[in-house]
């Protein structure tokens, strides 16, 4: 056993979520509830996995909170930013995930959770119209500051910047914490490609930041950068390439803080990511997956937005290519597109609103085995967003924070189980991890690693 | 790296199929044409799969063959049992399972392929009505033997083993083969309950055998029997119970001979044995599972005669128990079923002619999630039973040759991958293996070790 | 126009109910509940549908109200039976069908509805155990009546009759009623084949009444009996043969009481009688049809038992048959069985806890078209229920009560259109009708007969 | 009984088909296979379809040559333009929707159907790359005519017409046809919106023709100008708005012929134009109807580009909304979309090759019920496109053609039932009519009429 170099977990953990909506307060609700005992954190790795460590006659089958010093809930403070104004109570009432039963025995907890005005850009989410959002100074005017009488005026991206590491400042301040993790649970911004000129250097973008180019710096990345800036971890659940940048990638070595990202792993991709390792280790063949998903929460109105739906679906498509791979099996996998070159993978994301949070995935997947003869597959997949997403902030959270503790900063790979378009530096040629059973397996090293005991298990 | 001491794979493998139905033509013919480089044996492990031996920096992937001695396609040949007495050919185009263009190539050859006559009993069969059997020779009367002018009558158990044994001896020297494996891809026979005084020592066997109890005896384990006695292993693709007995174990021992079973994996269970593994790992909760089958060929048929289902039944029902554990996880496992500790689990087997050979499988899913909110997942598999089964033929057979070459014999565990019950020594409390990753984790390990590499891997 | 000759619906309407569970109480509170104008009756054919009379230029389209005098919603009165003594407050908030949103604003009035004790035979739904059930008196004991200090035995036949009747009586005397209407919406009880020496003559029936003959007389019989000798209508929700036999037809043709039944027309059943239909207009063929259920409420729990089962699937398999006939399209319908004569038709109907009253079908339907060519279509109903089941409850009693003030008596046929497997004289060779809009013809005919206008459809 | 004035069908009946690609030559392998006995035309309204003519006592069940005269499978003659030069066996198998068996036998024919030029504009149907298209002679080059040497170019439309109207005269007389019936079973051509001054006025649409004006006259127009001049109905069997303008309309009324389209009800449609009165025939509510829809053969290809696929849209949209009405019914169907006015209905098609000509549609509907209890239903249809519109295109033309001899012309509304978005007159603020049960009636009603006998059912 090596020796075991994290840094206990004393003190508030606190926790800044961007966006108050469905994923938020279910996140936080469930939390709140779970610590009295009066639900369960079903889906929490952090809370129920139990891995092995030790091999052969010396294995046991620990919990993570066993092998690492991982934060309790009860030590977690709540804090967040949102476009609406509206309180995590009322906000958790609208979403409509939860029902009113599982919310009530919280209700003050939760009231006392009011959203600090986000640093917004309406040009990001067009289907957006909050108004409580940041605004600049507008000095000329007598009648002075945030915004009152309609002098309000968006503030420049670095503005954005200052105003949210002081929103950390005094968060962290006001509620007596040890350590923050800021979590975007907000929605998909407008796809912003990767441009080497503004994204590859910091000082690039600290550049663009302070030329408020708003066409390059996305909002997310003022968030990311406040808070890796205050020391705090950040992580991206939605598609936006807000971390998937070497400038932020040095920002976090400058600043010894880890970055997770991106998309929280929830429903048809999570079923994609577990179901295609089944062909794949049968050795069966593929000649076509279709996916359809039809949902109709603010996730997905913003996402019927055809710029923003570009983000996901970037995100969205890469999952079965690093699975299910033509050039290993070429027999298997190297068929049925237009070039002759690999089965055919098309997924398609529908604003349906009648479902609310109730997304809902359907698959087909055309297989073939023995001589090339066909078979099919379809997988219906009636989920819940919210719920599925709720655990993965909840263990995203807890194990930033633990993996910052652990001295570990940058991307952080083995938290690509968790995660849609899992980070990793392709700069360097490197590939994402999108198999469950690979992901699991970085996971559990990690784990063990932390803990002090042999990463022993091969990623194959 | 240990010492490799396998014996190479030298000379003939005679492979005896016992049934020469859909099943065992998809396999042969596929074996033939694709020898003959006309199609593609996709699905079989042992001629596409590829798995790391050495760790970190040292791992390589390679193919079985590059690992272990296997038997070449081209040094097979085929022989079969069946109480029809239609040549492969014949058989092969009844089945419709394949298209004609997929049979002539190699239809010569399949004619050569005559069923010798089966050791049957038809209590154990009662929806099947062939009469290419073997018959008892009629001493009293003029006329002689095999059962000319009606004076058939059916043989004693232990006159079963002594002319499967001639059989075998006689086609093993017909065709000049070094090694013989025996593979059931026959019917169900009705339910055989262990039955300790009959079934738990090698000598109550025979003596049962030798008094034609035909209650205990299934003429399956004349079969077993008598390959095991020949020097060949034996596989059971059925779920019957042939091979799940101490007695048979004995005999394996004996004769240093392997044994694997039971029942192919090919349909709704390889889903499941794959996908429950997918709730397990993300720590969802389970709060039913209902699996419901249809399928129209002859299995079908045999299977709605309800003795025969029951066999099926067992076999069927173990798979999600082993995976999704209430112990280990009471509050994800342990909910739903009447002493409310468990999940609620159900199978159902439909005979429905208008499929033939293309069954199909609807699974209906109730998980939860955070906090207990329920959602569901509808897997619809529009397979087909021979397709997804003859690569199993194939790597049961070619592993099952390699074990004895290995001089592993008994129960060979590190088959379970290939198979929907697997044995497992019951008598000292071994449970089944069904989660399909630590199946395969078995197989890499039993690979690497009979190539001289370490099992380096944990199951996990 | 003939002469409307429908007597006005003057007064009170009772509608006794049979089972206060699932079905009942959604029912009760759903009319409860819209009469305030807090809900909506969807579903219910007296409350929405519009049909056409006259011809031509002379058509209007109204509301069944505007044709025939129908009871209003605020005129009915609620009564109820059960083997359960909890009210149907009580019984709606165990149901767990409605939210208790949708209850608390008429929970008084629930609360008011205590069911009366249940003429029982547990013999006839073995997995009931409530204790509210009518007892004989028994006269030795000093203790007296109603099976105190456990003197309780089950009455006969013949005195669970007499004590319904003064059920009956009392309960229209308290409440004022001007009309009455029985409803069973309670378990399906054990299968009672048709005999003919007791089920063919009154006489005969009441004579095995009064010899307690409970073999051959369901209690369900004796509620038909009491209903029809009250002057009341009486209506079968549930499988049982109650009213399919000619005594009760003659008993209500003697009291001029209209009988309607049986089995509520709710998930997959509806489907059937209305996709069927598509195939069938559109002349493309069918080879099988295979009818999974999954339920699991008391319905569920009382068809987990086969007897109990025998009797619902006997009424779920006349659907197809009389809807796609292979005598009529031989080359279209004649196909696919054993005898070559006809397409495979299979339902199963399968107790499944988790899911409580959303019970689920899933149909596979294999049809062919040009040239023989096969195609297939699956159909996944996600359904409720009491949800559907309880508009029917609400038009089968107004539309009985409308029969009955029409002069309309014995067996109702024009409310085929409500019921799974719907009465019709098999005496007469007389065959039902089950295609949905062949139904609905018959509905929209009677009515317009009965508002003096002309029946102007013919049924095919 | 009227006088019966229908024209008997004496002589040969031509059939020229645009392209020759799937449907086409399904429809004509399945017509000449039928009538030599060796396949059935299932599906075939005409063929198989039996209808009451009378009322009462005096109904009798006919088929429809019974009633009417029609023309005979025998008497038919084939013909097809297509932009590939294939003669029609080589289409159907390189179609691959027939097994050769069911070719072979009438190979001879169809190798004598060899296609004639196409009037081709390749802006129409990006994707379609074949070069047997008419070409205008270019007069001031030597070598000449019909585009040798590479010096063809596209002819105007009215020269399109001309060549048409050329090729029918000499079909019609090579094959010694009575009458000629011009069916389009080709590509979806990019959409036309409809434009007054161009679309409304025959005179106009004449002028643009001659005027080259390639962005309002559709080469599909050239067709159908050409088909009515010469005396034949002209049926639109793709989604194509060419006979959708009232120019059109008044050419058909000059000549006396009828006219029909547009689009083949086949798969996805049909189910909702059947599915869809079930709901509103039991008043359920509506909330939303999602359709996705995977097809991969040319059809599909055709589609992929988005101008093609808006034509294809616009035709599937409406059967909806023309069913469950949202002013009829507000309270079931009132509901769901952006102004809340109306339940929400999205359609998809997606290309996905690995299905070629088996097209898969996947409906999710979302009904309510009582008091407002949301349901699901799931409909999954792997069907056939052209297995489906073979049919049609046969019921189609025999139809088109009686009503030709019968006297009607112009749009023939009876023909709706064959068709996703069957013409009406818009310009009366006539509305579609969607519902199949509907648009049975208005053709057993016009079969009737043209018999003789009384059409004697409502549309309601």
């Amino acid at each position: 056993m090596t020796q075991n170099k994290v840094t206990p977990a004393q003190g508030k953990l606190g926790i800044l979520v961007v966006g108050c909506g469905a994923v938020s307060t279910t996140f936080i609700t469930g939390v709140l509830m779970a610590r009295k005992g009066l639900t369960k954190p079903v889906g929490s790795m952090t809370q129920y996995d139990k891995i092995r460590v030790g091999r052969g006659a010396d294995a046991r089958y620990l919990h993570y909170a066993d092998i690492v010093p991982l934060a309790k809930l009860d030590d977690i403070v709540f804090g967040c930013w949102d476009v609406y104004p509206q309180n995590a109570y009322q906000a958790a009432m609208y979403a409509e995930v939860l029902k009113e039963k599982d919310i009530e025995p919280v209700r003050d907890e939760l009231e006392k959770i009011v959203p600090m005005p986000a640093a917004f850009d309406k040009n990001y989410a067009k289907r957006l119209d909050g108004d409580n959002v940041k605004c600049s100074m507008v000095r000329s005017s007598s009648a002075g500051l945030q915004g009152k009488n309609g002098q309000c005026s968006m503030p420049t991206r670095w503005q954005m910047v200052e105003m949210l590491r002081k929103d950390i400042q005094q968060f962290k301040a006001a509620n007596d914490c040890a350590r923050v993790v800021v979590l975007w649970a907000a929605s998909t911004e407008i796809y912003v490609p990767v441009c080497e000129s503004v994204h590859y250097q910091l000082s690039d973008l600290e550049a663009a930041m302070k030329a408020d180019d708003r066409e390059h710096v996305a909002p997310s990345m003022c968030y990311a950068y406040a808070a890796l800036s205050e020391g705090a971890p950040f992580i991206m659940g939605a598609p936006n390439t807000t971390v998937d940048i070497p400038a932020m990638w040095q920002l976090a070595e400058q600043t010894k803080m880890p970055i997770a990202g991106k998309d929280f792993k929830t429903g048809q991709t999570l079923v994609k990511s577990g179901f295609a390792p089944i062909i794949g280790t049968r050795c069966l063949g593929l000649n076509g997956w279709f996916s359809t998903n039809i949902l109709g929460n603010r996730d997905g109105l913003v996402l019927d937005e055809p710029a923003n739906f570009r983000t996901k679906e970037v995100s969205k498509l890469s999952t079965l290519e690093t699975i299910l791979k033509p050039d290993v099996q070429p027999d298997l996998y190297g068929h049925g597109n237009d070039e002759d070159t690999q089965y055919y993978h098309k997924v398609r994301i529908n604003y349906y609103p009648p479902r609310n949070d109730n997304k809902e995935g359907w698959d087909n997947i055309d297989i073939f085995g023995w001589m090339g003869y066909p078979m099919q597959i379809k997988i219906n997949f009636l989920c819940r967003d919210s719920i599925l997403a709720a655990p993965l902030c909840l263990d995203l959270c807890l194990l930033s924070d633990l993996a910052a503790r652990a001295g570990r900063f940058g991307i952080q790979r083995f938290l690509s189980f968790f995660l849609k378009s899992p980070m990793h530096d392709y700069t360097q040629g490197e590939e994402a991890v999108n198999h469950l059973y690979q992901q699991y397996t970085m996971l559990k090293n990690a784990i063990r690693e932390m803990g002090g005991y042999e990463p022993d298990e091969e990623i194959d």
